[in-house]
């Protein structure tokens, strides 16, 4: 692990603007080349170049940057996919089952009625006192939108909102988040974006100042904390969860490597935690989440916390209790603790990854720095107001008594329920795969299994040029039409091989995925077993 | 001119990370001091500070960066708004009239009938094959929306979509640019953002290295601009445009400002056009863009063209060319010229800020610098769908024969008709201030007229610490409550004083604006002059 650190360190102090001094990618990196970042869509240009700008001459930070859930084996599915559009029969599959994104309507789920009904009627109020209406849309949803409507200035839902978001949506976001915590959130906290990416970023932008600046994330990570770390300039630094505990997020850990980053010159500015986990679908207990806050405290780090798959917890066990909660239970007030909550419209049961809808609640921040958010969000005017009015819906679905309540409730538990039973059929699948080890999905929407690579798999990779966990996506992908992300792609503890899987195909699909997945690992093992 | 550049290089040159190292905010200058930006939804939180971030510990790049049109003039009018709200007959005035912002339907204009059909079917599909919505919806627009939901995979319009946008959106918008230049476009090259703003970001991030990497921008310049510049950590090399000749582009200013940059060890990587100009409502002739492509060929540049109010043309006299048009009339193609055309669906006749749609047309780049553009896009999964619905719809509306055409073309032309009445009848209103001069709005939405301050007004700002045009703008805001934006905000030829103004407000309240704005002016003159 320090060993991992020492390189990281030492590759971002020696680089330079220059990219001939760039380090160069290497075999077996645990993180997939720069360079080797493909797309489909580019076939048809030329490669050489008089061109102003090439790879020679462009923002390195930008060559850094990786995002491997849409990365080369994406590229090799879409490639797939047309030869199969093309040719059926042309591969041992019928379809690509794109298992490598938490996109759940692209998989077939059905979004929430009430949520569209109400957006529909925003985008064309036209309608809402025509009498045809009332037979089409539910009464609470065209209540809705008319209260919607009233919050915005001039009912215009075509203009550009206040740089935070409307003000009235903020309003009920805050009035939700209240309800969820049982402590008071202020409207003007609410930073509504287009979807939790663009929050992450703008807190990068705010935080690292160059290379020397570092943010503690978790190994594995969501890649958009790589990425947008590269982009920004500043530095990773790793803390590892713990496998062996169920992906264990332990305080000693923390310390330990903010003490190493600390000992090479670095500023740890922030801890990133994901929670539930991604893509490791762990979730915190609540004395673990307080010990969390007590270490940013002490050590006066901000706390990043992407709380984005909130609705999403599986086990009857676990609860999912946001680090604000958590902090105001501890007697953490403004003055105490900066702490930004992301959350977004694509996860939860509602999975509307379209909209481009979420929101960051921004506490314990000076009001000279706040003033410098609002300035970068103004910079962009503000996110787009389908996904503000998403945003609000949310955080406050229809209640009992309401016409649509009782529809919405079997939607949303009909979809929360599917994912819990296919969260415990893959997990279960994959821990009676040969040399897999599989923690249990408690929350979000992903699992991330070990695979024990034999040494002949390693080589095998070695010699394609891959990392062996990709080596193996690949194999798995030109099998089955599964399209799952190698381990590398999140980073994961060197020497060790995962994958993450998505636990979105509907359930019919299971068995066949299960199936096909049982399959090809036999063969795998069968031809590279040592 | 020359000391504006050569102050800006030496300052950038001089630039370090320390914030002690920053040149201090001057009185006078013509950018407003970074740390006099104001919010007024910060007021309650405390400025000092035992919090992690503070002002002398975050990226300083974020302190450079300004934004004038959502800055402390529009605080300001929040507050006076808040007062009248508060207590009617505060203020000599009865509302705040927004022409800070190019914004239409905050100031009523209303959204085009066909385009909301389309939007809100495709949010609700369910109802699409309900009786009740024959009756709701036009035939065409229910036609349309059918055709989209085709376009989408799985028709799910709540998934994300390919990172470039979806591909059934990007023909249609390849074939109205085909159709609008007479030219091919390639749905491969189409980029669809959350708005113009994202697009350029992304070209600043790609193409800016250093505080050595420059931009060329014309100077005045929509902030968005100078802001991205600061943000990506580049410079900004201005190109002045010539106010005697109605803001002209002219070549050998572009040619003078390149070389001085460049003698100063400043790389210029690309040169930004906004045409129609913003904040200075020209139209470039044909010819005059035939000069830029050439100059940007020969000099090695990627052209970014802000052609976001290409729809906005009210001069017979003159007509609205993309530079994709003009460099491939010239014989130039693919290997010749790296170009780059953005379009939004906030302005145009349609005005839909609030979706967040647009697109960059991206031609004349290397493979495998496309690829890297595509992974920045991919870094935030995709642009909204709504937008990237919207986006497809303006470069495809309504044509002869379809059930909404004779409406769609009526309320099109309804809008820019008034607009182009607007634009004169406030042009000629400028004009007739003492010692203010105003070219015409060919086109975009906004006027820009010059006031030749008397030195005494000069020494009341001085006085006052503000700009003089921020004087003379708080002035006017306090006075009628109209808000307009200091020329300060935008640049402009040091020692000259302007303001932006837009065309958006309705026509029945431009005779009270008028009024207001004369009478003002009249007193302001009555204190100050000479």
């Amino acid at each position: 692990m320090r060993k991992f650190v020492v390189d990281r360190v030492r590759s971002i102090l020696s680089r330079s603007l220059q990219l001939q001094h760039r380090p160069q990618p290497r075999l077996l990196s645990p993180l997939p080349p720069a360079l080797a970042f493909h797309s489909s869509a580019m076939a048809s240009y030329p490669s050489d170049s008089s061109f102003p700008v090439t790879l020679h001459n462009l923002n390195p930070k930008v060559l850094e940057c990786e995002y491997a859930v849409r990365g080369e084996i994406v590229t090799l599915a879409q490639k797939l996919q047309q030869e199969l559009q093309a040719s059926s029969g042309s591969h041992p599959f019928n379809e690509i089952i794109y298992c490598n994104i938490g996109n759940p309507q692209s998989l077939g789920q059905q979004p929430i009625t009430f949520f569209r009904e109400v957006l529909a009627l925003c985008d064309h109020p036209a309608i809402l006192d025509k009498s045809e209406t009332q037979g089409l849309f539910s009464a609470d949803a065209i209540e809705r939108a008319w209260q919607i409507l009233d919050q915005i200035p001039g009912r215009a839902t075509g203009a550009y909102s206040h740089s935070q978001g409307i003000k009235g949506l903020r309003d009920t976001i805050a009035a939700g988040i209240e309800a969820r915590d049982g402590f008071p959130a202020d409207p003007n906290d609410i930073f509504l974006t287009d979807g939790a990416s663009p929050a992450v970023h703008m807190m990068m932008q705010l935080l690292l100042r160059s290379e020397k600046d570092g943010i503690l994330c978790p190994i594995p990570q969501y890649p958009l904390y790589s990425a947008s770390i590269a982009l920004h300039g500043g530095t990773l630094v790793p803390y590892y969860l713990n496998e062996a505990t169920g992906w264990g997020l332990e305080i000693p850990e923390l310390k330990n490597q903010l003490e190493t980053a600390k000992s090479k010159g670095i500023n740890v500015r922030a801890l990133a935690v994901i929670n539930p986990g991604n893509p490791t679908g762990q979730v915190l207990s609540e004395e673990n989440q307080r010990d969390v806050v007590k270490f940013c405290k002490e050590e006066g780090l901000v706390l990043l916390a992407d709380e984005v798959y909130q609705e999403n917890v599986y086990v009857p066990e676990k609860k999912f209790h946001s680090f604000k909660k958590v902090s105001r239970s501890m007697g953490y007030g403004e003055d105490d603790i900066s702490l930004v909550s992301f959350q977004s419209v694509s996860k939860g049961y509602y999975g509307e990854c379209g909209k481009r809808g979420g929101y960051m609640e921004v506490t314990g921040f000076s009001a000279d720095v706040r003033e410098q958010i609002y300035k970068v969000a103004s910079v962009n005017l503000c996110s787009n107001i389908s996904g503000q009015i998403l945003a609000s819906l949310v955080m406050s679905p229809p209640k009992v008594g309401d016409e649509s309540y009782e529809s919405y409730i079997a939607e949303r538990d009909g979809i929360l329920s599917s994912l819990a039973r296919r969260a415990k059929t893959l997990e279960e699948a994959f821990n009676k795969l040969e040399g897999v080890t599989c923690n249990k999905a408690e929350g979000a929407m992903y699992l991330f299994p070990r695979i024990h690579l034999p040494e002949k798999a390693i080589k095998a990779a070695e010699a394609a040029k891959k990392a062996p966990d990709a080596f193996y996506c690949q194999r798995l992908l030109n099998a089955t039409g599964v399209v799952v992300v190698p381990g590398s792609g999140f980073r994961q503890v060197p020497g060790t091989w995962h994958f993450r899987c998505t636990i979105l195909p509907q359930e019919d699909k299971i068995p066949a995925i299960v199936n096909g997945l049982t399959e090809f690992h036999q063969k795998f093992m069968d031809e590279f077993r040592d």
